[in-house]
């Protein structure tokens, strides 16, 4: 996700520039994980994502249930990512003529499990042709109390939920053509990545206890997401590199885990901070969610690694090339 | 667009029998121009849209900034059509690798005029590689009275505004390779194909001085749309052919200007009806928007044209197939 991450960075503080100031009654606009409007007694939390075959998935080894569900779960992730409720999603779906009708059926088998799990309500959309399978989804969220991405300071502690890398090294196993069901191993690995899971229970939780200052989910990967809590925040940060949480199942088929823990993505698992006061708090929810502290924010700019034997060295800031 | 408006009709359908029942929040889902839901002091009203090139536009044809302003203004016609004001956008935009900076400078500088003109805020949105310019816009509007397609009663009459089957014949114009610049009339009919106008202020006058019992934006073609009002409001229509207004330069370029105004599709014009006692509302109106009425709603089922010697026959709904 190199080029799509460069590209993106660059034309989003080009419109971001073009397009502000904003207006009086919005309170949240580009940057974040969703743009925010007022409501009668809650915000809306608006976000969009748009998936083009052959870019963000292959259709002949992403089965079309699990393609849809994931075209709902990643934007749901992004609310999640903000401590809200994933509510309603309007979809724009672009396919090329021909395509098989079971094929349509499944991926909105799919889309409706997801919508079902998080209680959220399809309210509209546009169908239309397309060369290849385009799929945009605008989810709205609410919410009483927001995660941002800017309000990570100084002392505070970084977390991170699951385990990293899982969806990276999915992706080279779907590569290699090995399908579900060939393996308990690389079925964790490929569901991961064909079937990520939103944290919605967890981002809901650390909104009701206030017990994160900054929450963003990991989809560009760890590195490139710590590094937009960073930049928004205005503040460095230090990460234990032997902390960084990955499952047996990456350590067994990975030549490179923390490799793919660091710059993977696609692993829809939150990384938040947490202030100073509420690390109790965190600790108690550790008893229901997989929940690693990995390092803490810092005073300067930097980011950095910081090694089993306490080397420090400023961390790369990458994404991963999919397709 | 004949094969997108099937494929889009038994879609949504199928889509609205598997995502029912809506949320008690929710007002309006499915089907309608926009979908809606409550906030503060006013409702928050949604649309999206899908824009593929090759399928929706030709990008040697179709100058950026005229696409980047279009991008915006079809679902900007979506919420005029419910009476509403377009307030926050975001936009999902996926281009080829290797697109020209200048192509990609002159499409915002268009969209960002659009945004100017209407007081439209751009809030988010996500910018990927695509093999085919992909442009999804979700907008969002507000409103206090909402005009729904659902609202048409046997004996309300049916109104236009502007002229219909421009857009048609300048999309036939642009195929002949002709350009703007290269004459008046051509300019005209390309003008309303290449940077179609929102009927905003229309829409919002007739939603204030509640003067129209159902409404929807003349995108698929005015036999399509007039499709949409009657099936949604559970009636039929008459509408006499000799009253659908054409402009002097679609009578001066086409064969089939009838042909053109009923089934060309994209004029972007309001078609509503006006309801018992707001005849003289609309009257007033007329004054300061071009109104024509073409015909009303009936009791049955049918949607009859009716010509210059008062012969009725069926209309035959149908849109158009672009490219």
């Amino acid at each position: 996700m190199k080029l799509k991450q460069l590209k993106e960075n660059e034309l989003i503080a080009a419109i971001k520039k073009d397009f502000s100031p904003h207006a009086d009654d919005l309170i949240l606009g580009i940057g974040d994980d969703a743009a925010v409007i007022p409501g009668k007694d809650r915000n809306w939390i608006i976000t969009k994502d748009l998936l083009i075959e052959d870019y963000h998935f292959l259709s002949a080894s992403h089965p079309p249930a699990l393609l849809g569900k994931k075209s709902l779960n990643v934007n749901i992730s992004d609310i999640a990512a903000m401590g809200c409720d994933p509510r309603f999603a309007l979809l724009g779906l672009g396919l090329p003529s021909g395509t098989d009708p079971a094929w349509i059926q499944e991926f909105f088998l799919g889309l409706k499990e997801a919508a079902r799990t998080f209680d959220v309500e399809l309210i509209g959309g546009d169908v239309t042709q397309a060369e290849k399978i385009t799929i945009s989804v605008t989810l709205v969220g609410e919410g009483k109390k927001l995660i941002k991405r800017s309000g990570a300071k100084p002392g505070h502690l970084i977390y991170v939920s699951g385990t990293l890398g899982d969806s990276g090294q999915g992706l080279l196993v779907s590569k290699q053509g090995i399908k579900l069901g060939e393996g308990l191993e690389t079925d964790f690995l490929l569901h991961a990545f064909l079937d990520p899971a939103p944290q919605v229970s967890l981002g809901k939780e650390l909104a009701r206890l206030q017990a994160a200052s900054a929450m963003i989910d990991i989809s560009d990967g760890l590195s490139v997401d710590l590094g937009h809590i960073c930049e928004e925040s205005g503040t460095g940060a230090e990460i234990y590199l032997d902390r960084i949480p990955v499952s047996p199942e990456l350590l067994s088929l990975s030549e490179n885990p923390l490799t793919l823990a660091l710059h993977g993505g696609e692993d829809y698992q939150l990384l938040f901070t947490v202030p100073t006061g509420k690390e109790k708090t965190v600790l108690d929810l550790g008893k229901r969610f997989r929940l690693t502290r990995i390092g803490q924010i810092t005073s300067g700019r930097k980011i950095l690694s910081v090694d089993e034997k306490g080397k420090k060295q400023t961390l790369e800031i990458k994404g991963y090339q999919h397709f």
